[in-house]
């Protein structure tokens, strides 16, 4: 791109643009990186310079960018029919998709809600729940329990059930009372001296004691299975989802997965509760469920739930609820194309090789003087910064050792966006075994660069 | 299209999909309706039926259906750059939407904030407001004022400063406490014996007292400008809307302006907050802003209120807020397409002699037997149905009288959605006077066929 065009562009950003989580102060020093094209696994920026997308573009990226079997789809979906409401009418991408969506979810998934993105989606499943208890005359199960360090997005309703103190705490009055418990996260545990087998007892104990407690007054229970992201790529075992699963049917709970995240093949399988082999009373889904092309969500529910809402108009059980742009035909024409090219190219069997070799390989980095805390699953790993490893002693905040990283690596020809002093990856389904060898070397060279190694 | 895939359609809709807003038993006498094509102000269904789209697909629509220069700058889009993370990247259509959207909106909202739907921007107009007065210790202003029947959207903090009873009262346990005013809806007020000027002065004067009370804890105001669009098609005075914007700025608390439903022209101005020469502190935009084609919305916001968040990292003052697709280039480039076609078509210019007409005919339902309080602006224009119009009375709620209208308008080839009784049309701008003559033509027929005329 010309220099002057460039440059206005920069201006233009800097004059007229609030970025999404960023302290804008922070541009004074340093310019948002410029990106132009899209392709693959690549990006590349107004000066022509390549990145790895190491972090599949906040985690929605599925096949590579700018793919062209979707491009295609939207293109035909476009000559037919942009949008049409979804009330009172519907549409072939719509139902196709969702009848495609309820075969490959877990088993018991029967329903498709649409809403626009991942903070809907849950929002929705909320909302579901809650009224769920109200036609049963259950009114006082109105509330949510949820995991320390999780996050469901950024809407009021999944602020409400959010654990990330940063993000979270400033909106403080403006959230429903909900119960937050520990986080099953092992490396926690484990610097208190717990293992991992008995973390998992000791949190499923406390939800076990909450319950027992208070399950008169608790609609359900949203989780991220298995990894939770935002929170700082906390990878748990499996087997705390079964026991939560055990948990909400003992105790009339429901459990809510929000796969927003891991869903769509991320964890090495389609989805993350199939690593537990349960299936969740309500899903949340959106990012990859596009290829990370466009926003689109839905929220899958039971039979059981979307019975309770189904009667005469007069009884006034409907679910009021509905966006503007709910079912969008063309993001359900991407989406079903999606997942056709996960069908066409096998991809989940094409990641178990990928997959593994990035597990295999990552706990490298342990070996470096600063890194600890390596952990992953299928094409999500993540390690942390230590300024004192034996102690487990992070940097100081105002160090801002993952901002460094962050802009270390675009030198080196990689996008990462540290969470905090976490370093992680969030491959891109199409990543193959030299890509992997190339984005470690290049990310041993960030450390080597910032003394971490 | 061929029976037997419509039939596998339709059942598969009533298996797989729940709809928004929709009681699904409705279903099982009446299939909804199998939309196949979307083209100008038309819609098409399964078996080639044309019905005149009158609501703009949930007014939505701007330019009609799969517009060609829309399509091809998807196209366009998809060919270079599928989408990319909006924190530490930017990219050129998000930058030049940006700029664009600044210059076209009232003054003094310089900063484009985006998220994915109109629920959305309101959270974050809500969140910002909230978090300013935090940053200026002023933590006490931490209360939202709404008017009755006013609809922002269905997230709990949308709903929170929602006032249609049907849709909100469940969730009462959910929300946070807001301070809802009387609407300044010139037929209630007028079945009170009060006039239009006297209602706005009364109304007014209510604000003043709740703020001369409350000011101390109220951060903002937030209204849908000239038109409550879901509470009813209400369309009240400017007088109203200047009225507000001097009593916030006395007693120094944020005007949010919702146009998510009546930006971009439907009132016949570009923004509906032209009317009263006003500019509000936040204004949200969707459905519209994408020429009705697919998700985006934006939050604008003063420099006063970007400023308060700028600041050095460690004080913490980041609007931690953000979706997967913030600021989408598929959307950002539709987006900008459609403004472009705003100029290239003059469409400001174009609708007044439509939206004049239209406002000119609508109101010939008056004397319609069952037919009363017509209204209208620009390009909008609604009718209540009364059993006993001279006392002003509605017919019983499971008559459901506006779902009968829906119902016989298929018949006649009009995709009609009353809110309970009221009947109204939300034209998209590229509707010619023909139309208009056509549209009107028919719901006089719809009347007559319900025995309403
Ligand atoms: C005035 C207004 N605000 C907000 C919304 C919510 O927008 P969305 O449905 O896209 O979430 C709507 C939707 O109809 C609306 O009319
Ligand atoms: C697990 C999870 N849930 C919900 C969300 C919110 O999705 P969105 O940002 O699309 O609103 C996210 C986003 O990162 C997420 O990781």
């Amino acid at each position: 791109m010309d220099i002057q065009l460039k440059n206005k562009l920069l201006k233009n950003d800097r004059d007229y643009v609030w970025h999404p989580f960023t302290q804008m102060k922070d541009y004074e020093k340093q310019d948002h990186v410029l990106i132009e094209k899209a392709e693959g696994i690549y990006l590349y920026d107004a000066d022509g310079s390549k990145y790895y997308d190491t972090v599949s573009s906040w985690w929605v990226n599925i096949h590579g960018h700018s793919h062209p079997r979707i491009r295609a789809a939207i293109d035909k979906q476009m000559s037919e029919m942009d949008h049409v409401m979804f009330s009172g009418f519907t549409h072939r991408p719509a139902i196709e998709l969702s009848e495609k969506l309820v075969e490959i979810t877990p088993e018991g998934l029967n329903k498709v809600f649409f809403s626009d993105n991942g903070s809907t989606a849950v929002e929705v499943a909320l909302k579901m729940s809650f009224q769920y208890w109200l036609h049963l005359g259950k009114k006082e199960k109105n509330k949510f329990v949820f995991l320390d360090n999780s996050y469901h997005g950024d809407t009021i309703g999944a602020v409400s059930v959010g654990g990330v103190e940063l993000f979270h705490s400033v909106f403080k009055p403006l959230l429903f009372d909900s119960y937050k418990v520990s986080s099953p996260n092992p490396f926690a545990w484990q610097q208190k001296g717990v293992s991992e087998d008995e973390a998992v007892s000791k949190c499923l104990d406390e939800v076990r004691s909450l319950f027992e407690e208070k399950a008169e007054e608790i609609a359900g229970f949203v989780i991220e299975p298995l990894v939770q992201a935002a929170g700082g790529m906390i990878v748990y075992p499996s087997s705390y989802l079964i026991g939560i699963r055990e948990l909400c049917d003992e105790f009339d709970i429901h459990l809510i997965a929000d796969e927003v995240a891991v869903g769509f093949g991320r964890t090495g399988k389609l989805f993350a509760c199939e690593h537990a082999g349960i299936s969740p009373d309500l899903m949340c889904l959106s990012k990859g469920l596009t290829a990370g092309v466009m926003p689109l969500s839905v929220t899958l529910s039971t039979l059981k739930i979307f019975d309770a809402f189904y009667d005469e108009y007069e009884t006034f059980k409907t679910f009021f609820h509905g966006h503007s742009f709910t079912g969008n035909p063309l993001a359900c024409a991407v989406a079903l194309e999606n997942l056709k090219i996960f069908e066409d190219n096998k991809v989940i069997e094409m990641i178990q090789p990928t997959s593994k070799y990035l597990q295999q390989r990552f706990p490298e980095f342990s070996d470096l003087k600063h890194i600890g805390n390596v952990r992953g699953i299928g094409m999500i790993a993540a390690m942390d910064i230590f300024e004192d490893k034996a102690k487990g002693l992070n940097y100081a905040t105002n160090k801002r050792t993952g901002y460094q990283v962050y802009l270390t690596g675009l030198k080196h020809g990689l996008i990462m966006r540290p969470l905090g002093d976490t370093i992680y990856v969030w491959l891109p389904l199409c990543t193959t075994i030299d890509d992997i060898d190339q984005i470690l070397y290049k990310i041993n060279n960030v450390l080597i660069d910032l003394e971490l190694a």
